[in-house]
């Protein structure tokens, strides 16, 4: 088991973000690593995500996970509980990750060992979708309790996703969570994003999810990286 | 039906929000009216709560309502819809309530024709929890599907809160939420929390919650309010 490091992170209010963000993304691409934002509300399943990923990948995909968390270390344990590379950024009170943050990850990772860094976000559907983390591709999760109305609520997380899981299908037949109406309207936020269906839990559609990824992260290694 | 009244807020930087809240809070409690603030992630259920308080609530309060959110009025709609007055205040990419923006709500209520005011905060476990809304009770929502970890990752919110109400316990049989470990969890953060388990949709123990709320209601129209 690998152990989790833990950073303190601070937000440096005096930097340009979008300026160290497209710096991480250079970076990152040059060393041919493929680096991917995850978001979604609290409990939607991001770290469950992430053990799955974990199991699905295949072809020697080398993994290493940012986790950010307000105030603990549960889901950074639950990663290097699989043999992967853990860092913990505690955000101590923030609601978002900055790209200033995502660096001393990223530095404390050393990412040249990597094909796949996965930042996991603090959970939260507002405040991470305003600032960009230097990441190559944003994946958001929705999952079916929170009901098919959030792109209306929260329009911008849907607006800058590349990837959309919708998570905890295995609730539809408790739910009257509406998929066609939930496409419809986040294919209006964004016509480019793609919709993945998937359960975390029985593992249902992990497998297209999987495919994605894989060929992502294959771009990136052959320095064909779409961003 | 009523009219939903749209008002674009903004934050005032310069202000000293917990003065502000602290004169929100005392003006209500002298016209006997009780603010209350509720939180929660996205979809956790704070609308279907507000809707079912419109249903349980008895002995004629004056209820009125205001709504916070990014970019939607589709929670004030739901709420009018039952003849509710309901305010909503946008925030345009905001990501909480502070004390000013509540006050615009108050003002165009005409906040002395209510026995009380609900606010439904923006849906997000982090920040609501740092800014005082002027409310004075603070009621937030953790819905099963979420996880019973939720305490650890979002401590802050637990320990502000004057009762904890976990929804959709009819997702109970799919999950492997640990009511037990929850209450143990929430507890340790904030001893005197009270912790009410609801299903919104199938209506269990909502009557437990509309007791509590009808007891602090009275406590105010008596001028005995405890806050």
């Amino acid at each position: 088991m690998e152990d989790v490091r833990l950073i303190e992170v601070k937000e440096e209010i005096m930097a340009d973000n979008n300026q160290v963000a497209a710096g991480v993304r250079k970076r990152l691409r040059d060393e041919k690593t493929l680096l991917l934002n995850l978001m979604s509300s609290p409990g939607s399943g991001k770290t469950s995500l992430i053990l799955r990923t974990v199991e699905g990948l295949k072809g020697g995909v080398r993994l290493g996970v940012i986790e950010a968390d307000i105030d603990s270390t549960v889901d950074a344990q639950k990663v290097a509980a699989r043999g992967i590379t853990a860092i913990q950024l505690r955000t101590g009170g923030f609601c978002h990750l900055d790209a200033t943050m995502v660096t001393q990850g990223i530095d404390a990772l050393a990412a040249n060992d990597f094909d796949l860094i996965i930042i996991e976000n603090v959970g939260n559907l507002v405040c991470p979708a305003e600032f960009d983390t230097g990441a190559h591709k944003n994946v958001m999760i929705l999952s079916v309790p929170e009901g098919d109305d959030k792109p209306l609520k929260y329009p911008l997380m849907f607006t800058i996703c590349d990837v959309l899981l919708v998570n905890k299908i295995d609730y539809l037949s408790l739910s009257d969570f509406d998929l066609a109406a939930l496409r419809k309207r986040v294919l209006t936020l964004n016509p480019h994003i793609k919709i993945i269906e998937v359960s975390c839990k029985t593992g249902e559609g992990v497998e297209d999810w999987i495919a994605w990824l894989q060929k992502e992260v294959e771009a990136f290694r052959l320095g064909q990286g779409s961003k």
